[in-house]
């Protein structure tokens, strides 16, 4: 928040002496107390001022990290070249569309049978609005954004042991367990059982608040009655003209939702990652790439297999072949070297780097993850129930269904996500199958939750990312441990190579992390040069 | 939601059963814990069978009520006609835009000079996911939809004596509050306070559940950790590269969120009525009325301002003036009519029906509403604050700021709804003003939580529906009792004569009620025509 300039500046003055004599945790933390927003390591375009004395820089990989290096790089005055192992620019930045085809590790192929305008993104799929440094490349870049839904509460949730196997609204998971609890605590409040914490004041506050936030009623009891069915809808709306008054439904009892677990998934509703206002691009998220692409694809070089990293004072020599054809390996030579290889491939191709380095780049595993995207003829889910973008979270397989977010309220086609399986026995088993059968198999999990996969899917297609070639695996799987030992040693510039990309960041698996990780080694990278 | 086929017809019969044996509400209770979907008044489009016999219907007010009579009337074979007070479609499904002026009622006139694209809905702005009706006649009128955010994690509430005027964003006020009910509700149970009513099994259940919806430590505390941070975000968000690591910021305490009071705007992110997926038209709500006139804009005649509604058993006469250049009155005749004036205008007007009609129409005062869409340079909310639609709520008299749900992330000026007064004294006070002094306060009341307007303010239109000549209100304000005592009779066919409009329904000042309460009219009216 933007306050007026004199209090802003008397603020900062206040922080950088509590920065000074406290460190910097304290002075994060006055900071909120002040009511300052919190504070993304974005800062606005990267000012790579300075001369770059005509250096040129190797950078491996076209993903987010390694065009954000290139588009910059360029830009204060670098020569560079981009070595990218796909036919196209984006990397993990993907979209899959009717038409396209697709082989994994192990020689399947798929062929998209989408209709046009209707795909899939098989990796980011989100982004939050903190994530500045992705927000501001899609500005500059002209990147068309609409509304990611992450909570919709008409979605549902479903447990093969709970209710019978009945899928849940999630508003009524949602709201009735909030009314319980507000129930729970104002009868607590009532009975003095909380007269220790809290005092005689907020105590009479405390209840008003149990009693809004919670729609209880006026004896505190959270129950069936038109006030707890403003919040969590009525079994019959309210209507026009004769015989139009609202009924009001039964709330599920306490014991039932706890007992179903399904308290834990509305995390996925309050997390700060998952916030409103989230966003995806307009037409699928390969549009960033593709803008990225427009500015600096003639850097590029496509189907470059890296085999061999080396460097030396002099420089770096990267050796490559053609992906597609392999042959004699080709090599190319400059200053400095960005790669934003990602560390599960990095890790099996020779590079000279220090031992430190080396033992980062082997230390951190690549997390697991299946996407399924499938087509119906009609968007059933909007039009039987009601369900308009958002995730159906389930405890089958396939974790999660997650509705279109673009096309609402049409006619015709679309295209679900029918499975997303993040890490677990669920992913591996999952990736160990034929795509065909990955497709089937969400179909026919899928179908206890909308019987209408029955009669109404068309195709499907299936991305297991331990089967991508390209990156072997999802993103960067960091333990706190791995972390502490080595994530300094990864980033550090070695000689003349820098490291970036997700892996590289402490927003593992988001795009943010990437362009972060890529702006901070850019950064340090010149100011090498600069000052060499 | 839908169930496959055997399961739901033997489920059916065991609700008609439950129907016959106890009642209506029984039967929905019975419906909702057997894991239906809430049953919506509208089912889908009307289907009006049976002969029209040539019959006539005049309908008045062109408002979504008045053309959903026309469009399913003529459909079922009537003559119909429509007089209509505006020059325009629609009624309060009215969007403002550069380049329109509008004269309230006093003769001020104002004209907008919005940029191209911008616009102020000054009647309703937001379609609610159950609304069907609205929805099916967007789906069928080809009217494309995006996404309302009604709920901005980022946004902002704003107490003018809490937190020293400094405005908090809602995630922290949302978070905080959660965490520290978690925590109470934690302790209270770990120390045996709930023994009474949470049995032992779910006791442990009930603090896991505590842990994870509350974001609590091991020791279920909540308080500055990151395991919070994950949740209310962080006052260092984490980064990429090197001195990356997040720091968490210091919760607000719980005595600080209940005094403050600003647990109140919670509501307004929980209740059914504003729950996720909410829609907008694209490009203006006035689309919707737009789309209703390609279909019936044939049959309205426009600048017809009704004087006098006469019956008699041949037939109704309803006469009227131009409302441009009032002069001799005009009359217009048919065998029915479907009124949709507002009751503020209705009950000022001559109409032949018995009593208890009359006393309906007189009985329900309307709403005060104020509205103020104020132009900016650029969207400094975006920029600045990481703002992207969603609503700011206050207690100063502007109320609430709502941010444009369209053109995220784009350079370049935007309107955002500076002041949305709905009843009270402060919508009566704004209501008082000249439309520029409503702007000026607007602007000024907003800069105490934008700064940003000082500099940045353009232009601005304010629109106060009590004096809005064609409605004299916001809309119908029933309360308990009047709906007890006239409701019914308002909605009742008197003769040849059927009120229809968002007054005539259990959903007031919402379109849905205007287009159900309609549906249910012209379908009672075709019963009386088919069975006579």
């Amino acid at each position: 928040m933007q306050s007026d300039r004199q209090e802003t500046l008397s603020r900062r003055d206040l922080l950088s002496l509590v920065g000074a004599v406290a460190g910097g945790a304290a002075m994060y933390q006055a900071m909120t107390s002040l009511g300052f927003a919190s504070e993304s390591g974005y800062k606005g375009p990267v000012k790579l001022d300075g001369d770059a004395k005509g250096a040129s820089v190797l950078v491996l990989g076209a993903g987010l990290a390694g065009m954000t290096a290139a588009l910059e790089l360029r830009k204060a005055g670098y020569k560079v070249q981009v070595l990218e192992f796909n036919r196209r620019p984006g990397g993990r930045n993907w979209t899959i569309r009717g038409g396209d085809s697709f082989t994994e590790l192990g020689g399947q192929t798929q062929n998209c049978e989408f209709e046009q305008g209707l795909y899939l993104n098989p990796g980011p799929w989100r982004i939050p609005y903190h994530h500045r440094a992705v927000l501001d490349y899609c500005k500059r870049l002209n990147v068309a954004l609409e509304p990611f839904v992450q909570l919709n509460h008409n979605a549902l949730l479903h447990g093969t042991g709970a209710f019978g196997g009945q899928p849940q609204r999630i508003r009524d998971i949602k709201t009735d367990f909030q009314g319980h609890v507000s129930e729970l605590l104002a009868k607590a409040t009532q009975q003095g059982k909380l007269d220790e914490v809290v005092s005689v004041e907020d105590k009479e506050i405390l209840l008003q608040a149990m009693k809004s936030w919670g729609a209880l009623d006026k004896n505190y009891a959270y129950k069936a009655s038109l006030i707890s069915a403003d919040f969590r809808g009525y079994a019959k709306d309210p209507g026009g003209g004769l015989g139009a008054a609202p009924v009001a439904g039964e709330p599920i009892a306490m014991s039932d939702i706890l007992r179903s677990r399904m308290w834990r998934y509305l995390q996925n509703f309050a997390l700060h990652e998952f916030q409103t206002t989230m966003f995806q691009p307009v037409g699928g998220m390969d549009m960033i790439g593709k803008a990225f692409a427009r500015q600096v694809g003639d850097l590029i070089r496509y189907d470059a297999k890296v085999t061999r990293i080396q460097q030396d004072g002099g420089g770096v020599s990267v050796s490559f072949i053609d992906a597609k054809a392999p042959g004699t390996p080709q090599v190319a030579k400059a200053d400095w070297c960005v790669c934003t290889i990602p560390l599960s491939i990095l890790s099996q191709i020779q590079i000279d780097v220090g031992a430190p380095m080396k033992a980062a780049i082997d230390a951190v595993p690549y997390a697991s993850a299946v996407k399924v995207g499938l087509q119906f003829k009609r968007r059933f889910w909007e039009e039987d129930e009601a369900i308009y973008g958002g995730i159906t979270y389930t405890d089958l397989p396939i974790r999660q269904i997650a509705y279109p977010n673009s096309g609402f309220n049409r006619s015709g086609r679309g295209v679900l996500l029918g499975a997303y399986i993040f890490e677990g026995a669920n992913a591996f088993e999952f990736t160990s199958m034929p795509p065909a059968d990955r497709v089937k198999r969400a179909v026919a999990f899928g179908s206890r939750i909308h019987p209408q996969y029955g009669s109404e899917f068309e195709n499907g297609v299936a991305v297991a990312w331990h089967r991508v070639p390209f990156t072997l695996g999802c993103a960067g799987n960091w333990t706190e441990k791995a972390r502490e030992e080595h994530y300094d040693d990864l980033c550090q510039i070695d000689g003349r190579i820098v490291l970036a990309g997700e892996h590289a960041s402490y927003i593992p698996a988001w795009q943010e992390g990437a362009i972060l990780s890529s702006l901070d080694a850019i950064t340090r990278l010149h100011d090498r040069v600069v000052r060499t």
